[in-house]
């Protein structure tokens, strides 16, 4: 998908919500349990649901590894559904991957062409050639990681390198790949003063951005120096969303938290000169 | 599988090597491919050619997740092949993975639990909070990213944080972490004088060493730097090993050159003092 089309679908659905499909056994209805796969029951019950509200998914491949065959079965199925009955709606592979170039040829090759998911995680240690694969598919989105959400994010993200931080050095770096259009960026919510400074050095590169919700981030102020003229901003919210209920009412519970979303991004949309 | 086991195989066999299992269908013996399974049937005469010259076998998860369903089924069976037949000998999932704290939880028991590898190899970007739940497993390693040995090692790895590098940062910091015994650190035999300075800040852990063989590295002088009391070395080859010979002849071809190297493993440990 381009980032085009991308944000035609924002502005008409006046929505930048990104659902993560971070399914867990021990977390879902325990009825759906007794089905066949109630990795994929459970994930399409939420597209159903909240499709209208969304623009984009990601499932976090850590929970599908974690259910070996099985679990790696069910995220095929839920990328194939997204794809044959949404294919206006964004993917992410959150996977964090990142390899010496032919290894990381081979990860781009999974989640690009045989998955064809949208976009796909991507952690920056190692550097140039680690990445360039992934960038190097057309009309995909490798999307790197920056300032994480996590309290980790301290301990090497944010330590000073020639002046300045080690995550703005990995943006800066970042946009002098070869395609570095087809970059995104992982920035967390935590604080929102950070997207200020980090409009300065990729003004134009959308940024995916966690720590809404469950993790507490703000909504309103992120926006205020997130936006771009091309929106250029998917917030992710996952557990607030698709654990908001355990009952047999979970996907309605869901789509009622992300239409909450939606109406608040749907206000601040309106109010943001583009 | 504990330390000292690990440096007891090594006294026994004479030898330091992991062989890297990158198995690739478009490298491997066009025979092997009218058989059922040719990932597994081409690891498994690898492992058998070579089990009595190497201590370990790493297989890059890239490979085997590039093959969908049938890839992970091929990394299974060859990590419960290995551990049924071999259980004295070391085991590496080259996963490089990472993510927030929940998340990681769910990746070290895939590998760790479910597929029983001894090792995963862990990527620090996140920090230490990506990284515990990993070191939480007894017997196990926690394998992280430190130096790697691709050009973009450059990129991030060796700039300056706080007057040293962030390789450095990034070993510094690891070992105040709880459980900081179970890391090892994966240090590129690109630059050997690196290993020196490397000794110093963690004198006690393995080191796992990529680049020797087809990337260009020199066993003699990472050795001269590298080792410790405890051997504390892995040295890894991937390619030029399990890549040998494309012919019927592979396996052999492969021994042929593991078995060169674990020549020059056991003439340095002799001369060593310990």
């Amino acid at each position: 998908m381009t980032t085009k089309e991308l944000v035609e679908q924002i502005r008409k659905k006046q929505s930048f919500l990104c659902i993560g499909l971070d399914t867990n056994l021990d977390k879902i209805p325990s009825h759906l349990l007794d089905g066949p796969d109630p990795i994929f029951a459970f994930n399409k019950a939420i597209i159903e649901a909240t499709q209208h509200l969304a623009v984009a998914y990601k499932p976090n491949v850590a929970f599908y590894e974690a259910y070996g065959l099985e679990g790696w079965q069910a995220l095929q199925k839920t990328i194939e559904y997204l794809n044959k009955n949404y294919p206006e709606i964004y993917t992410i592979a959150d996977a964090k991957r990142g390899d010496i170039g032919n290894t990381s040829a081979r990860y781009a090759k999974t989640f690009f062409s045989d998955l064809s998911f949208d976009s796909v995680t991507v952690a920056p240690y190692m550097g140039e050639d680690s990445v360039v694969p992934f960038l190097e598919f057309e009309n995909k989105h490798t999307i790197l990681l920056a300032l994480t959400s996590n309290r980790g994010a301290f301990d090497f993200q944010t330590q000073i390198v020639n002046g300045s931080a080690l995550y703005k050095k990995v943006i800066q770096t970042s946009q002098t790949w070869k395609n570095h259009r087809n970059l995104m960026y992982v920035v967390g919510a935590t604080k929102a003063e950070y997207f200020k400074e980090i409009r300065e050095i990729a003004p134009n590169n959308f940024l995916l951005v966690p720590g809404i919700g469950a993790q507490g981030g703000n909504l309103q102020e992120v926006c205020k120096y997130g936006l771009n003229e091309n929106v250029g901003l998917l917030i992710n919210s996952s557990r607030s969303i698709i654990y908001a209920s355990a009952e047999a009412n979970f996907a309605d519970a869901a789509a009622k938290k992300a239409g909450e979303l939606q109406q608040q991004m749907a206000s601040i949309l309106e109010k943001h000169e583009f």
